[in-house]
């Protein structure tokens, strides 16, 4: 699917703001996929669609995990964390778009998780860190970004943690599990 | 076993700072205990033996894991979260304490876990509170400690994350399913 295709299909479903967000990820991810060698046509089609169910009605969401093969665990968590995976089963059942680099980038966008692609960790930073973002230490994770990806993610994915540890919520499995193994990755 | 009897087996395994910490969480416990209305003598047994095996050999420690029912992935993580466990193992084979509640307070005094019970939770806690200690959020956590006991846990396993973050350590995963568990019941 060439990206300008992808672009209309995803702007019906986003509202202006989550629109333009997803504009500034595709530009943040294609530079890193330019920096870290990644292809530039994945990594663009990744981020134009990795909000594409953000505003999918609960219950819909609900019955993609229930029907797909997407982890059950998913509905003892917060809603907030749906929107990646129930994407990755949509561009598949209405685009045909199998690729799965693409869609495991979609699908842990939010979380990220263990053994993550490159394409993964792109995806995962970019959304942390494209300019419409101001997070308490983004601007370190930006620094960071332009010299190891990995360390970028592993930044990312600590101050999630600690954002959410801050909010008294509950942590998926996933989010740990990241950053377990970028905390390894990091030392080697 | 009888407490004075525990404590003669345990004290020549410890160096004197670890036996003076071990009675500091005894006494800890015990006030807990009364207060949460848990069996003394069982928090008591699980106190004074909590570190029994915290000088162990690594390579004893490390044949008890791989040799017993334990956790094989203990050994992918630091070895300091090897003596809860071992500990647990230790004091059935040598002293034939096979009472589930406090294998498991000792088993999990370092990690928590997901669904802990009032002992595991008594002795998780005085070992992080225990007047000795001088954590950063230390008096905070030992003032919730004396209205509520799962959000004194909370607060303890979240501390705890954060410290290990900082460190740039991995973090086991029942650190984690402590933390989202006390996160959930602290909730209701």
């Amino acid at each position: 699917m060439k990206i300008n295709e992808a672009i209309e299909h995803v702007k019906p479903h986003l509202t202006k703001e989550r629109f333009e967000h997803t504009l500034r990820v595709q530009e943040t991810a294609a530079n890193l996929a330019k920096l870290y060698n990644e292809s530039k046509e994945k990594t663009e089609l990744a981020a134009i669609f990795h909000d594409y169910a953000k505003y999918r009605p609960l219950d819909e969401m609900e019955r993609w995990i229930v029907e797909s093969r997407l982890p059950k665990d998913l509905l003892h968590y917060h809603h907030e964390l749906w929107h990646g995976p129930v994407a990755a089963i949509l561009i598949e059942k209405e685009y045909g778009i199998k690729d799965n680099d693409i869609q495991c980038a979609i699908a842990y966008h939010t979380t990220g998780r263990a053994h993550m692609g490159k394409l993964e960790q792109i995806i995962f930073l970019a959304d942390y860190i494209e300019p419409g973002r101001s997070f308490p230490g983004v601007e370190e994770v930006r620094e960071m970004a332009k010299k190891d990806l990995i360390h970028a993610c592993l930044m990312a994915s600590r101050n999630t943690i600690q954002f959410l540890m801050h909010k008294n919520a509950t942590i998926y499995p996933d989010t740990f599990h990241a950053y377990n193994d970028l905390t390894r990755m990091n030392r080697q």
